[in-house]
């Protein structure tokens, strides 16, 4: 099946797929079954079989999956066999915070540009990175061959700040401000929405009390 | 169906649509058709209708759904109908923005209690709140019936915060740690793990070139 024609549900689920790999080798984990997998993942063993039969196979009968050769299919098939640059866009707390965040580079994806409006923090180092103002975008992002962008600015600046990372060559936006943007249909937008997370857990805590 | 036999990847996208529902009622929509809610929240008009089925009957036949209406009994399934406190542990950059980020209030949820373990923070004053050591957390939690523990430190010291949380009473733990945690089987863990959205993006990036 060519892969746009995979459902969108299926490819979002390959990720968590990969981190589970990745937790079991770090485990020193080698074969696992899709039942096992599938309970790490939070899936169901045929949901996992399913979604993993568009792209091939990789589980053998009776002796599961190979935890390092399924990563790196998975690695492959997710495009993350090189790293991809990302224009981070607000230096507030939550911008710093994902300056610092440890789980980007491992898993293929850096860093490389930063912009902040702030007069104070413009031309600041951080890093190997020096602090750029927002009007920069448009010449760095295509110099740089970026084409994700992280907005961490306040709720009300976060629409013209993806504005202009789309204009900027953007394609993939990670939006953390806690508003539904909107973008072209052919830019892909994910939110990092907390909230969402704590209401799925909630479900349980309402639905069984202690 | 009882509700804790919804399979849980349901009540996974629950949250999803009663966000896409605030949305459309913040543009002023009443009426949705199942396709278009759909298409916003990002599933098939199949899926949202299945899902839905669990709960009840919500959408009329030609009309669609009303928004309003949706949205408060999506409320009452997930247990919003009332506030729930939180405890944070960790006040670092990303603790600072959690403790600042606005979207936890409307929706349901909010810090009722803050810990961290630098003398330099202890006994400061954040909003209503001091900042406590973590050794406070056993008393506190169980005081303050808080079962919701964010969990905002480095991640050699994710797992052990954790375990704190958990013998103090939490049964909902939402971990910004880039690291997976350990729990018992009652106690629900959910990771905010921005890579897994950037995967889930540049799997497009990769196989969609420009």
């Amino acid at each position: 099946m060519p892969p746009t024609q995979v459902p969108d549900m299926v490819v979002a689920r390959l990720p968590l797929y990969l981190r589970t790999l990745e937790y079991l080798q770090r485990q020193g984990v080698e074969l696992i079954s899709s039942a096992q997998l599938a309970e790490l993942a939070g899936v169901s063993p045929a949901q996992i079989r399913k979604d993993l039969s568009h792209f091939g196979r990789f589980g053998k009968q009776g002796t599961g999956y190979d935890v390092l050769h399924l990563r790196r299919e998975l690695i492959r098939i997710l495009g993350l066999d090189r790293q991809w640059p990302m224009a981070l866009v607000g230096l507030g707390a939550l911008g710093q915070a994902i300056m610092h965040y440890g789980g980007f580079k491992e898993r293929g994806f850096h860093i490389a540009a930063v912009f902040d409006s702030d007069p104070d923090k413009i031309g600041k180092q951080i890093g190997d990175l020096v602090v750029m103002p927002p009007e920069r975008i448009p010449h760095e992002l295509p110099k740089r061959q970026i084409q994700i962008g992280i907005v961490a600015v306040p709720p009300e600046a976060a629409q013209s700040v993806a504005n202009l990372l789309v204009r900027s060559g953007v394609r993939a936006i990670l939006n953390y401000a806690p508003i539904t943007l909107s973008a072209p249909p052919e830019v892909h937008v994910e939110q990092i929405d907390p909230v969402v997370h704590l209401q799925h857990m909630v479900y349980y805590l309402r639905h069984c009390p202690q």
